[in-house]
């Protein structure tokens, strides 16, 4: 391969581990200097590459680049921004090139989810038509563990067992406090169309009576008979009851059960507040006492409490996505193969960036249980070894020691500035 | 001293550590044979005296117990369910002692805050009167680190270090979104009167620009425009603000931000959505794009990040409370003592329940900054060194191992059920 620069970039909402990825991907090239020259990320993610807002990541010590590892956020930036098609947004495609040019990148990493790899999909295919190919390689990442092929997604490990975890603590506590106080606790987890994370919530029970009683997944129409029914049952069997509400739960007519007005730049309308929806709902009907807690963005970066399986496959997804451009693969995504549930065992294998573009993976029917409030033994299965191990970050003065990069820019080469 | 049995009760709402001063009190009582014979609990806290419904802990093996150092919730199940004047409420006293006789109990241990330290403190009073002395010695619990007296309630340090690592973490997230994304991140937290817990986010940040970035105390009143003003600064600033509210902040008029319409037993407004009002304000006035979280019970639940301090102390309390009363010391709740800052050094300490009851601990006013929105130095002396030190609990399969313990009723001796 001829020796070039690298442009690794991170995409959409960050995650516990994405900077293990980060870490995976410098580490790697590091090592791979011959064909590898600088390595560069985008400040704010692909925004830094049509900006031609560089970050040299050869200005950071080993020691920073390894405490990425323990790192949760973005440590480049990251953006909701997507680019659109080919036809319609040229001119987005050719000043990436251009910028690619302009500081002899040969090589793109895009650390992202669907819409990411579609974007690291038509960048392969523009810069081939514009005379300047440049070798495009994924990282796969979402929290909403949505994408095809994979058997996981780099993320979605720590966000299911800080949903676990925390099922399981806060139902000790409500469970203490049931006689005379809270009988229904409703957390609200992430998740806009597949219910990865709520279903995660069920490994915290571990058997029958054991919360979360009710999990209600984006891919179960909301029953509010059929709920409350539940609800009351659980109170009168168990004296309280746990519920783990999607985010993206929808009532029969299709809307959320908290729509807010507000759309983020992919289009997508901004959810929350579906666990007072519910929580409100069995006060109002069956008159009990509720407390409800919204997870939001601290189960995204509870690095704290990350899946030690996540991190080590997230930070091998990284190294893994150089070693393919190393070796000449184009327009693929590294991505984690399940050899075996128990003993969970799993390898890299590899997957084109055309069949993972786009394509969400949802809950299989056969993970929730008939009546839509659990899952069956086989999501457990699944998602058992998903949560396992601790991987602790270092703490000093009661607090962990995250690492902020010195994030230096790399001079301007190109004249024109670029409107975003 | 006589030998006696002894009851336990846990009271209020629990927290991530008030097993291990139950288990404090337990070991140690099992070590002072001579003088407690048999160690009860009360099922679902004062009730289970009330209605005669006692957990015998010797049941529970010493493995079991030792694990309640490690497991939060209350084990034995606690309730919201103060005791009124003596006079007002003269039966539920009198029925107390009448267990505590049947029972041979001499020992009344009552793990709480100060409603139930004004319960311990009648019961002390009413049993002289009725000729069946009891020795009732309080153990300090409470989240809100509101008791006075001691330096520190078992419990607070814990929540402390959940909220501010969970703000330190939600904050590397939104900070690597802000530029396309979300520009307001706000946490809800605990403390209905005192800002003890939203001060403890301040930990935090480190240097200035740090998260969090504005911090709305219960102490100081909502002022909209001088919010507005200051979030609008950072955004200018840092690009991002992260806010993190009190559940217990109230407007001009008095009213708090989110006022929900239950109340509980004691007669509290139930609060929550403090944090929704504020991000909602933002997007209204400032046209930010916001998202927020709501902590509720896994703040006080999250005994996989406790502080190993707060264990200790929490512990200590109880061996102490057990100690006090075995010397013949009746009436007295032991304290924690603060020696010095740094290094943290503290002592176990003893106070009488009669100034300990029924008596708030605000955050003093030196301790939030002039212009309401973040803590002095002062602050960070007293907050830093209670969140120090990790205490995790085993795992298995990825999940913590707490412990359930077997709670076997001891038989009833009396023939009259009592109504609660």
């Amino acid at each position: 391969m001829a020796r070039k620069n690298a442009f690794y970039a991170q995409s959409g909402g960050v995650t516990a581990v994405i900077n293990a990825s980060a870490c995976g991907v410098i580490e790697t090239a590091r090592k791979n200097k011959s064909v590898i020259n600088k390595l560069y990320a985008g400040r704010d993610g692909i925004i830094g590459a049509l900006t031609e807002d560089l970050i040299d990541t050869n200005r950071e010590s080993a020691r920073a680049v390894a405490a990425l590892r323990f790192t949760p956020g973005g440590a480049f930036g990251s953006c909701r921004y997507k680019l659109k098609g080919l036809e319609e947004n040229k001119a987005q495609y050719e000043r990436l090139i251009e910028v690619f040019k302009a500081h002899d990148i040969g090589y793109f990493f895009y650390n992202g989810g669907g819409d990411s790899m579609d974007t690291a999909h038509k960048v392969s295919q523009i810069g081939k038509k514009l005379g300047y190919p440049v070798t495009c390689v994924g990282v796969p990442k979402t929290v909403d563990n949505d994408l095809p092929i994979t058997d996981v997604c780099p993320g979605f490990g720590s966000v299911a067992k800080y949903v676990a975890v925390s099922t399981m603590e806060a139902a000790l506590d409500v469970r203490s406090m049931a006689r005379t106080s809270t009988k229904v606790f409703v957390l609200e987890v992430m998740g806009r169309h597949a219910g990865w994370i709520a279903g995660a919530a069920g490994l915290a029970g571990e058997k029958s009576g054991d919360a979360p009683h009710i999990i209600l997944f984006p891919e179960i129409t909301f029953d509010e008979k059929a709920f409350l029914d539940r609800v009351r049952q659980c109170v009168d069997k168990y004296d309280y009851c746990v519920v783990v509400v999607s985010e993206g739960v929808r009532r029969p007519d299709g809307r959320f059960l908290a729509e807010a007005d507000t759309k983020d730049s992919f289009g997508h309308a901004q959810l929350g507040g579906a666990a007072q929806v519910i929580a409100q709902l069995t006060k109002e009907k069956l008159g009990f006492k509720y407390h409800y807690a919204i997870a939001d963005y601290l189960q995204r970066s509870a690095r704290h409490i990350a899946s030690k399986l996540d991190v080590d496959q997230a930070y091998a997804m990284g190294k893994a996505a150089v070693e393919l451009a190393v070796r000449g693969n184009n327009a693929v995504m590294p991505v984690i193969v399940r050899h075996s549930d128990k003993p969970y065992r799993w390898g890299v294998g590899v997957a084109k960036l055309s069949r993972v573009a786009n394509r969400e993976k949802m809950m299989p029917r056969s993970f929730i249980s008939k009546n839509g409030f659990s899952i069956t033994a086989a999501a457990r299965r699944y998602l058992a070894p998903l949560i396992k191990g601790e991987d602790y970050p270092n703490y000093r003065n009661g607090l962990p020691r995250y690492v902020t990069l010195k994030n230096e820019a790399v001079p301007k080469k190109l004249k024109e500035p670029f409107k975003i």
